[in-house]
């Protein structure tokens, strides 16, 4: 079915910092990724409305957050849940783009998804669930967008790795990498995150590293901490997940922060970052 | 990004034991699975050529093992990897189907993939890294042939069955399960073959439930213990490695049994199903 | 504060087959582990009255267990729930091995317990929490009975085989290894049942190997399936939970089978252990 | 053998923030946990000479880490690895201790050492493999010194609260929590830091949280970005393993600092710890 474990030896090339020794740099309109800046990404986890989007975009300009995130298809456990508002949702975040100058990050899930998302937005998201499906790597390798390439949640470092090399392999070196936790034996959180990954990930490969904390939280009262030990350990920007009103969300309400929480942390975060010798 | 951990309370229906008392039996041509019968699936991780292919239809005819197993689509870790053959691989499973009488069981990896191995195999089959690959699930549900369905390395048994009915909603309601091993910390097997899955799940669902228990040991040495203990769990059938020179295959050599080695497990397996009370 | 993981190098001498190529046998009064006889050990998680192990051992006489279980010393995560009826539990059980000709398994939990059960019983159980407590496992290598060694639920099956080789570096030999399952990120069962533990051991090590099925499982109706396919995995031997009442148990009751399925569940392993040229 | 996993309502009365909202504040001499000061606390794993104790003790003086480690009894995966020096490697710490005015805490396995540690060291450390070793637990509680408490590398956050329970139900309010990594399927890293306990536990319980960076790292190159992001999580402070000359010690080498390092990470954390509002 598929292949043995990966070796002791670094299996990847294009993407390992033996390749590319100095730190690469992935654009994103014109934030910039890997440079001495810490960039936040935040938003909804879904595109639900106009109104939202709106609400949403407005607050990433008011407050400094470069990039607007939020999703328009939404791969969800069950067949029976909200499956996302597809191309319309693309057009709402395009507007929020156009009226607010925030830059858009979403997810696409197949081929038909990623043309559109290539078409609408400033960066591609490969979730975690994708991060082994490696035809969509592929195709991902063929679009002229950055890719935030999320690691699975029980994917290995090195797994996460080969799937980045998958999609500079085939052409698209603009790759962030996004550690959002991992899958154990514990249950207080939803998944534990790996904040070693920072670090590690930084020594093996030259591209830079974000972390998503509401998912590995899972509750909202826990992202603050972790977004601030993950700009502590290094990390060169966070995804966060950020809603007008969490308690009536249709997805993710319980881990997103509102306005005002998210306002506070990127205050708290713009210390930290000053505190290491980065700029927020 | 997804939706919070399924709750304590049932989420799928059409899959559950609730909604469908009974057994489901699901028919591969001729071959039957969830009856007294236990179904043995056999054959090499990849198409490699005609000769390789011919020699497994043969053996498989020649043993009583009813389905050949092939992959022809491989999902592989490293994008240096062997990648499968494509339609000529599959032309060759069917091939052998004719001249051997075998049915034929290969793995789809995307929309195009799915369409081939739907034209020219008696069985679809879903890997663990597409387990939630919703848009590929919604595929797979309007497809006229039945699915095995492997459970993600990292997926919980609700998920499985989640997975399944996605498959189920959108029409088709030929799910076979299949336990492969899940990962955990233990590192001398490939993965940890999670045996308890099969009473849970034959619990929790009405749909067949087979076990691989070569991917879960990872060395050939391994699969024939694991192979006897899934039969004397319940399972109702096995998909097994075998290969006619393991030590030359492109993929899963160490895990892939020779003839001589399958043929011996044949009759085992025979004795421990007639001590449970079932067939082979 | 303690050393890196063991290397791919294998760490232990004495309990390896490298060692002593040939299986070891263990004796516990006239029952012999590790010989063609698969080897049942049943009885109550705790002792909780005379009564009860007086019917316990009535039971096991009559259905042909040779050994019972019964913890009179019980390490309970909460400092609130019972304890256990120390050495008064161990007479109790003495008396029922006196009357009904069954020999005695129970635990030892520091030096001060190990010493009673060295007296009382005819084999000192090292529970999974005490796996890595070396000065007990020294202690247990200076005791003149046999050890049932249980692997703790998040330890390697290096660092298992290492426990034994301490016990057996202090000078005791006879060492019989139980798998119970291993903590992973499935919660459907209390534990996940790592089946391929048994063949894994069998090949490294000389010493017989045991399962318990009852805490893998943690529900009584996965029990039987799981004892199932641990004899047909290759295992010497089973330890069940079972209770006169289950519902009125003080410890485990949900995981408990009672004397009719424990009855039922040795004409099933007897089935079994013949089918693979054994006996039970 | 022991109960069922502990329920969703919180088992544990003592250490819960329900029962004493505010943060308990814990004294080890004359330096404090829980206040709004971040502790340090480092040295070697494992006490090995005179020489090296007094240059850990004068380099700790020297740089403002209060509290000296150093293990005398060690807990070791094989029975042939360096054990300890026993009495002779405390009364070597506490010569330090006069002449350096540092404090002390050391490991104690069992009650013959958690007598003598508790008779020359200030603080007592019960490790991760004892965590559930509840017979000790028992004794700590009856100690009339301070206890750090280390995660078991595979304790829920509930077992480990629990633990903390039995100290304090015997006796012993005095109970400094450690988080040290987990054990997962990611193998780059020793183990894997659950930073998230942080503020999880912060938020359940009232005791002060302290984090080992090391052996969650497992190499010296990753203990400062996870020291940064423990103090940047809330931690109270840091358990850091630092040696003279990590090439040459018996044990945990490659995860220790050099002087120079951990003169470095202190400055450091002095940053962040003033970032958000506290101090070192």
């Amino acid at each position: 079915m598929a292949e043995p474990a990966v070796s002791v030896r670094k299996p990847y090339r294009l993407v390992s910092r033996d390749f590319h020794p100095d730190n690469s740099v992935v654009r994103v309109g014109n934030t910039v990724f890997g440079s001495n800046r810490v960039v936040v990404m935040a938003g909804p986890c879904a595109v639900e409305s106009r109104d939202q989007v709106m609400s949403a975009g407005e607050c990433m300009a008011r407050i400094g957050v470069p990039i607007l995130r939020g999703g328009a298809y939404k791969p969800r456990t069950s067949p029976y849940s909200f499956q996302g508002l597809g191309v319309e949702g693309l057009k709402m975040l395009a507007e929020a783009r156009q009226r607010f100058g925030v830059h858009i990050v979403t997810e696409a899930v197949d081929h038909d998804s990623l043309e559109q998302v290539a078409q609408w937005a400033d960066m591609v998201q490969i979730g975690a669930r994708n991060m082994q499906n490696f035809e969509l790597l592929k195709a991902v390798g063929q679009v002229g967008k950055p890719v935030l390439l999320k690691r699975g949640f029980a994917a290995t470092i090195d797994e996460w790795l080969m799937a980045a090399e998958y999609v500079a392999a085939h052409g698209n070196p603009n790759i962030i990498l996004c550690e959002r936790g991992i899958r154990t034996y514990e249950t207080k959180t939803r998944n534990t995150l790996d904040i070693s990954a920072v670090p590690v990930v930084k020594q093996l490969s030259h591209l830079p590293v974000v972390v998503d904390p509401s998912h590995a939280a899972g509750q909202w009262q826990w992202v603050a901490p972790l977004a601030r030990a993950a700009v502590a350990a290094g990390a060169d920007g966070l995804i966060i997940e950020a809603h007008p009103n969490p308690a009536e969300a249709l997805s993710d309400g319980p881990q997103s922060l509102t306005w005002t929480h998210l306002e506070d942390l990127m205050r708290d975060l713009g210390r930290i970052s000053r505190a290491i010798g980065r700029d927020l």
